[in-house]
C-alpha cells in the first residue's frame, strides 16, 4: 500500500486557509513525514494521523515554510511521552538549530533522536520492505528531494501447482525468491511453473521545491505518483524562474517525460485564491494531474 | 484605550484546537505582541489583526510554546514587504537561533530588526504616551513579566472657566501639565480652578508562566487587568509546583493580593477539555476572572 496525504500545500506565506509544506507517505506499514512547516502537529491531529508512528521525518530544505513546524512537533512527541526512537533526514544546519533550541529550552528529548544529514545523492534508507532515496533539486538554497519505493516483492507460490511438480512445502520460500527446484532425479523443475510474480512494487517522489529542471527525470522516472510543485500559474514563467520555482507546465512536462502514473501539484503561491486554474493548466499536458488539497489521502 | 486580545491560551501541547500562547496588547495606537506560540501567524490572519502595525514584540522565554512561531512570522513580515523596524525583546540566546535561521535559509529581512536581550528587571521602553516595564517570574528556565502602561494624561482645561479666570488661550499646554498662571498684576490662578484631571492612565500585566510568588506583587500591583496563568486547576497543587506553573486559586490570590482591577486566566494544560471550572474556581477566590478566550478582546 502506498498513500500520500496532504498537510499543507502553499507556498510560504500561509493564505486562504491553506498550511506550508508537509506531508504524509504511508508506505506499508510505515508513515513517512515529508517536510514539517509551522502548524504540522496541529494539522497531524486535525486530520487524526497517529503520529507516534512516525518514525521518519524528511526536510528538503532550510527555508521556513519547510521545517517551521518541526521543533514543536518533536517537542510535542516529547510531551506525549514518546519513548521510541526517531530519525531525520535533513541538511546538516538543522541540528545545530534545533540542539540550539533545546539548550536554550533546558530541556532534553525523552527518546533518541537520529539525525542524518543529506550530502550524497542515492539510497538513504532501505528495509526488506522499502527503500528511500534522496536527489538534489535545483533551488535557491540546497534542496533534496526523496523516491520512496517498495523493495520487489517475493514470488507468490501456486502450491496446487507445486505438488503436481512434486515440490516439497519446505522448498516454498526458495520458491518466492525465484529459486528452480531439483528433484532427487536430477531434473529441474522451472520456477515459473510453479509461482506467479509478486505485485508491482509501487513508488513515490517528492522533488519539494525547484525550478523546471530536467537532471531530476531520472529520480522520478515511471513513479506510480509524482508530487511537483506549482508556484505559478504558466503565464509566471520569468517569475518563477527567477525565484528557483516552477508553473503549471513545467510540472506536467516533467511528468510526462518521466513516465510517471499520476501528478500531484502543490506548493501553491499565496497570490492565488482559487487553484482551478493550476488544474486545469497542468491538464493540459499531463491530464492525470490533481491539486494536492490539505486533508486529502491520495492511494495508488 | 487599553485591551488584550488573546491568539492562544493552552499550555505546551495544542489541544481541543486552542493554541499555544500569543496576545496583543493594545494601547493607545501601539500593537505589542506578548509571546509568539506556533500559529501565531496564522491566528493573527484568522482575527484579521493589522500585523503591520505591530512594531514592538515581547518574549517571556524560551519554551517553543511560547516563541516557535516567531520565525515564521518575522519572515512572513518580510514577505508582506514589510520595511518598517521591528524591536524584539527576548531572552539572550533567541538571537542565535534566530540568525542561524536566516543563515540556513540564505535570507535577510528586507528591514530592521532590533534585538534587546532581556537582562535587567525595571523599564524597557518608553515614550511620552506608555511604558513598558519587565520583571522576573519564577519559572524552570528563566522567565519575564511584562507591565504596559500609559504614562500620566495631561489634565484637560475647561475653556469656559479658563475665560473666566482670564487665562489666555495660549497658555493652556502649560494647564494642562499642571501649572498656574501668574495674572499681570501678580495675582495667581490655581490651576485647579480651570482644569480637570486627565483620564486614570490604564496598566495591564503579563506574569508569562510562572510558580506561586508573592514576589510579583509589587510588579502587577494595582493594574487595571493582570493575566496570571493557570495551567492546572487547584486539586493539583503538588504538580503545579513541581512544573513551576500555577492553580486557579493561586492566580486568583495574587489577584486578591495585588488588587488588580481584574484577572484573566489561561495557560491551560492540555488534559483539560472543559474550561468552566477554571473560572468557577478563580472566582471563588477573585470574582472578576475571566478565561482568556481565543479570538476575544478584553477591553479596559
Amino acid at each position: 500500500m502506498l498513500a500520500v496525504t496532504i498537510l499543507g500545500n502553499n507556498s510560504a506565506l500561509p493564505a486562504f486557509d491553506r498550511h506550508p509544506t508537509s506531508q504524509v507517505v504511508t508506505l506499508d506499514d510505515q508513515l513517512f513525514l515529508v517536510d514539517c512547516g509551522e502548524g504540522t502537529q496541529m494539522q497531524l491531529s486535525k486530520y487524526r494521523i497517529r503520529w507516534g508512528r512516525i518514525n521518519h521525518i524528511f526536510i528538503s530544505h532550510l527555508h521556513g515554510d519547510h521545517y517551521f513546524g518541526l521543533p514543536g512537533l518533536i517537542h510535542s512527541m516529547g510531551l506525549l511521552n514518546r519513548e521510541h526512537d526517531l530519525h531525520l533526514y535533513a541538511p546538516a544546519e538543522l541540528i545545530s538549530i534545533l540542539q540550539l533550541q533545546l539548550d536554550a529550552a533546558g530541556s532534553s528529548l525523552p527518546y533518541q533522536l537520529h539525525f542524518y544529514p543529506l550530502s550524497a545523492e542515492g539510497v538513504l534508507l532501505q528495509s526488506d520492505r522499502f527503500k528511500v532515496s534522496c536527489f538534489q533539486t535545483r533551488h535557491r538554497i540546497p534542496c533534496w528531494g526523496f523516491r520512496f519505493e517498495q523493495v520487489k516483492l517475493p514470488r507468490k507460490v501456486n502450491p496446487e501447482k507445486a505438488i503436481r511438480h512434486e515440490v516439497p512445502s519446505s522448498f516454498f520460500d526458495e520458491l518466492k525468491k525465484g529459486s528452480n527446484y531439483t528433484r532427487k532425479d536430477g531434473t529441474i523443475v522451472d520456477n515459473n511453473l510453479v509461482t506467479d510474480p509478486g505485485p508491482r512494487p509501487l513508488s513515490y517522489a517528492f522533488t519539494a521545491d525547484t525550478i523546471y529542471d530536467e537532471a531530476l527525470i531520472p529520480w522520478v522516472a515511471g513513479v506510480d505518483m509524482l508530487y511537483h510543485e506549482t508556484t505559478y500559474l504558466k503565464e509566471l514563467n520569468d517569475r518563477a524562474a527567477a525565484r528557483f520555482h516552477a508553473t503549471t507546465h513545467q510540472a506536467a512536462t516533467i511528468a510526462l517525460k518521466a513516465r510517471v502514473g499520476r501528478l500531484l501539484i502543490g506548493h501553491f503561491s499565496s497570490k492565488y485564491d482559487k487553484l482551478d486554474q493550476f488544474e486545469s493548466e497542468a491538464r493540459e499536458i499531463f491530464p492525470n494531474t490533481d491539486l494536492a488539497l490539505e486533508g486529502v489521502t491520495f492511494k495508488i
